[in-house]
Order: structure tokens, then sequence, then C-alpha cells
């Protein structure tokens, strides 16, 4: 999407045609810097240290990573050497194993020689089938959007609530909660967004409100509270989120608060959409209860990061002394509070048949 | 209550016998400092700068304030002039008007030489009236407590969760929503606290962290977005908040956010108490949606305030340049969510008929 009238994706090779370039996330919203990959090492750490996140960007970046190693040594021992290096950065993103399998599987019966040109390539359609899954994500949820709008009358803005951040950033391009906003504002539907804060990471406030704003859509960040409120006053049209996994029957694990905001969607009448690719549903479970919640460190609750008056950007301690935190990562929405799922193949209902009807092959 | 093992208030005569002594609440939860107040000057200050906060406590600084006011001058201008600075710190404080009208009909009639002494002792009275009321609500609510530690069993604590600051800080001691918990620490029964950080003012992460901490009882900060998943869970045997206006059908009007844990309470069989003094309710309206509900600065969505590395205690943005803040103040909870009311009468229903029974002269 684009950041002040320039078109960007997160990842992208560098001019030289072989430099990987990325957006240093850690930085954001208080600078716009971007970072230079040149070898499998510069790779590691920007997956490690969180300089790129969401599944999707995770993915393209082990992909990415895999070719500068072939481009510096494409020997058998490198390649696996650069498959374990990448591994161990996330080793629970599942979008990071798949990645590398695929190259791993890709590369290992070219000769050495092949292997650092097929990487690349490769690598960039890892991107290109992310980017087209989630635009028709947007497409697909653009259509829910121009309905709401349609009902709304002309000059109404349709207002989106959103939970922590499904943008662009996270995948390489569009997003999957966002894909739909950016659709409809790019087809001129007045939007509006109101954008969880989303404690304790703050994804929402940072990256989400960050994201929207350079690409000029109109938005409100507001406390993760309020959402509840806004929508018993009627100003919530629909609440688009996403999910980092989804059972067979449509539980949906995401962000740590969203089920609050189903729940008052619910309460309210207020449609609650799910997007996501289908990579992302679990087919071999049902009930969402299943999924094992992470329990983050208790610092990311108890300290916050913000730019001082001065313009430094510092962490601060936000609780008592001695204060102990806890730091449940995601929660469980049931399905029956979520209104459909917005997939890449069309929008279906959170449930094994509204699944089945999308991904036959899969249930 | 105590902190440190030492027994407080938030507001007591000094020493001397006329300044007046107060906790420095915006210092809190980085600083514990105690601050005199000599004239109606400084109690004035004090209550516009929110170094006192929460309606009782702010009625009890104004008596004093007016105390302060006769020691000076005793003189009708003054008792006047007292009284019109003091209401207008913050005018939409029912507690605050409720108290000076009430010192200016107890000392209009005096001659000057009465009115000092008189004006302390009433402001003494206003202060033991309150606390007499807080504590009536924590026996009630410690019988609760009592019986959900009696089914768990003897070695397991009761984990409550708790919204904003409805504690001791917020009123002369013992508090409302964490009166009870207060009554059941001390009587013996192990008990913890799931503390709601409440964004955006966080007074949960600051005050009610730090007055729980300082008594010793135990707690666990989380981001408000943890509560729904904590009752999923079943670590959460029920909620206590506090309340800023109850209607008379038992809508209860208190800190944004305080209807999505009520939502999530329902949604897993937690029960939703909400403790209040009957001064509170609002007995000439029944819905919860006649409220108005006031709209504070996006500065307090949009920054924190924080304690560096350093020690400094500094605000710090935390949204991209520009970024737009929300920030409704308060959120209307409606009465077929809480499963009853804790007064100083009583616990009973959120309803008409529940009030009427407690309080059968006002409905």
């Amino acid at each position: 999407m684009k950041v002040n009238g320039v078109p960007y994706r997160t990842i992208w090779l560098a001019e030289d045609g072989w430099g990987v370039e990325i957006i240093d996330q850690t930085r954001l919203p208080f600078e716009f810097i971007t970072v230079r990959l040149e070898n499998v090492d510069d790779a590691a750490v920007a997956i490690k240290d969180m300089l790129v996140r969401g599944a999707p960007l995770i993915g393209a970046t082990a992909a990415y990573g895999m070719a500068l190693a072939m481009q510096a040594d494409a020997s058998d021992g490198n390649l696996k050497a650069a498959h374990d290096k990448l591994l161990a950065t996330r080793p629970t993103a599942v979008n990071l194993r798949w990645a590398l399998d695929e190259m791993v599987r890709l590369l290992e019966p070219l000769s050495e020689n092949e292997r650092s040109k097929a990487a690349y390539q490769r690598a960039a359609e890892i991107c290109d089938e992310d980017v087209e899954i989630c635009s028709a994500i947007g497409d697909n949820g653009h259509a829910l959007i121009r309905d709401i709008h349609k009902k709304k009358g002309e000059g109404e803005a349709v207002n989106i609530l959103t939970h922590c951040n499904a943008g662009w950033l996270a995948t390489v391009d569009w997003g999957t909660a966002l894909a739909p906003i950016y659709k409809a504002f790019d087809a001129g539907i007045p939007v509006h967004v109101w954008v969880d804060e989303t404690r304790p990471r703050n994804q929402g406030a940072s990256l989400t409100a960050w994201e929207l704003g350079r690409h000029g859509v109109p938005l409100t960040v507001i406390a993760d509270n309020a959402g509840g409120h806004l929508m018993q006053e009627g100003r919530v049209d629909m609440c688009i989120v996403g999910t980092d996994r989804t059972t067979a029957a449509g539980d949906v694990c995401n962000k740590i608060g969203t089920y609050l905001k189903a729940l008052a969607a619910d309460d309210n009448g207020v449609p609650f959409y799910v997007a996501l690719p289908s990579p992302t549903v679990d087919w071999t479970i049902d009930d969402g209860r299943e999924i094992p919640i992470e329990e983050r460190s208790a610092d990311e609750v108890t300290k916050i990061q913000g730019k001082t008056d001065s313009g430094d950007v510092v962490m601060v301690e936000i609780v008592p002394d001695g204060a102990k935190g806890g730091n449940p990562a995601f929660d469980v929405t049931p399905a029956r509070l979520v209104t459909g799922l917005i997939t890449e193949r069309g929008v279906c209902a959170a449930s094994k048949e509204g699944l089945k009807g999308l991904f036959p092959e899969k249930a």
C-alpha cells in the first residue's frame, strides 16, 4: 500500500537485483526506516528481532533468506545450515517452516549453480502468491462494505472497528482484515476505522494507525475498552479482524481481546467478520478450546514504548514497583459469535459446513 | 487501609489540629507523597488538579476546604467565596456540590466565632460517615466472597476481577468495589485480584495495583483485553466493579470497558457485582441510555505516563504523528448483565424491585 503517496510492499528485491529490503517495523510508528538484508544472518536477525512480523511476511523473509544464503554459498551444507538457522528464529511460526521446507524441496535436487537463481525466483513467487491471496480477501470483503454503504446512503461513512494489526505490514501487501478496507477506500467508498490500540503490544495504535493513516484512510485510535460503548451507540457498522488460527468448525484464535469485541458485536447486532487466508485454517481441530494459548512476558503489560517530548523513543514502566503482570497473548472467539469468514475464495459461515463449501478438498 | 503496614486514610487532620493532609494521587504509583493543605486555595487546587479524586474523597476535601476557609476568615463573605471557589473546581461532581451545600447549610446560621469549630467537626463527620458506608459495603460483599471460598475449598484462592479504581484511594477508606476484598483478606480468606489496567487513564495499573499491593493483597495486572479469556478458562470466580451512577432500574454507568467485562461474565456464568454507596443511585431515571457519556481529551489515549529506567516520570506519545484519538470515558452496563448490587444496606438484584427492597424510602 502507499506510504505518503509512494507504493510499498513490506519486502522487495533491491535495485541491484540481489539485496533484499524490508521496513524495520520495530521503529514504527515513530520512524519509517528501510533496512537492507545482504546475507542469511541479516534475514535471521530481521525475523528474530521482529523487524518483520506477521505469518506471511515471516515466510517471505525466510524464503529470501534462503536466496541470500544460496547467493553466497550454494553447497548442500549451506542449504541445510541456512534452513536450520532461519527455522530457529521463531520455532512456532507455521508459515516459517512451510516456506523453508518449500525452498529446500525445490533447491535440493538442483545443481549448485542453479540454486541461487531458482531461490530468488521462488521467493518472489511466494511474495506474489501472498499478495494475490490478500488481494482476493480484499475484494471479497470489499463487497460486504459496499453493501453496508449502499444501505447507509451516499454521504455516510462506513464505520469499521478492527483489533490489532492484520494489515499490509503483517503480510507482503494489502493485509487480511485491512485488505477489504483498502479496496473499499481505493474504490471511493467513504470509510472510517475505529482502531483498537490493542494492549499490551499496541499493534493497533502503532502499526494499524500508521499504515491506514499513511495510505490516507480516516481513522480514530481508541482504547480497547471503548468499542462496546461505540457499538451500543450505533457508531460501528461492522467489525473486521484477522486470525492466527481458525478451527475447521470456525472458532477463531486471534489477539487477546478479540472475544470481548465479538461479544459486544453480538449483543448489539453488529456484523463481526474474520478475514483469513485459508492456510491459517487448522483442519485438524474443531474446538478452539484445544488451542494452547501462549503466555507472553509480563513486561509487555508492565512497560510501554513511546516517544518523549524531545523525540526520544523510550520504554517506561506503568505499574507500581514489584507489581506482577499477566499476559495471555490470544483468545478464542467461538464460531457462534462470528458473522462470517472472509477468505480468498469468498465469504462463508463460521462453521464446518461453511468452510467445507469453499474448501471441499480440505474438509 | 495500610501502606506497608501503616494504616492510612486518604484525608486526615494534621497533628496540629488545623492543617489537613492528603495523599498526592497524581504521583502514584511511582511516589507516595503526602501534601498539607493550609487554606481554601490549597484545597481547591488539590481537587482541581486531581491530587484527590473519587466522588466521596472530593466531597470530604471540599468539606475540609470550607473548614480551612472558616479558620482563616469566618465572615459571611468568605463563607460564600469559599463555597463558590470550591464548587468551580469540578462543576459536575455531585458529591462536591452536596458537601459544600451541607457545610453552608450548617454554617450560615452560626455566629462567626462558632463557624470554624463546627466546620472542622462536620468535615470529620462527613469523612467518618463515608468510612462507615464503605465498611458496610465491604461487610456485605465479604459475605459473597466467603460463600465462593467455601464452595472452592480451603486452600483455594478466590480470584476476583476488578476494573478501574474503586478502592480506598477513591473514598476516605475501604473503597467501594475493593472494600469486600479488603474485608475478606483481613479475615484470612485467600484472595487474588485480576487488576484491569484500565486504559486510557490506567487507574487500575497505577492506583488499584498500588493500593492492593501496599496492603498486601495478591494481585496480577492484566491488559483490559485479557479478562474475557481468563473467564473462559475458569480463572475468574467473580467480578466486582464500582459505579459513577446507577439508575433506579439497576443500569450501571462506570468506567469505559466495564460493559465488555459484564458481557464476558454473563457468557461464562461468572457472577458480576457492582458495589455502590446508595447516594450514587440516580432515582430520577431508569434507562441507563439516558446518561450522557463524557468524551474526554484524546491526549489520554494518545499519551501515557510512565517511569523511565533512570526513574524519571515522563509522558510519552504512543500513536503515529497526527493520529486522532477517541475517548468516551464511561459506558453503561445494562441491569440484565449485573448479578447484584452491593450497597451499604445489603446486596440486592439490579432492578427497580431490588433497589426498592433495600431503599423503600427512595424508590
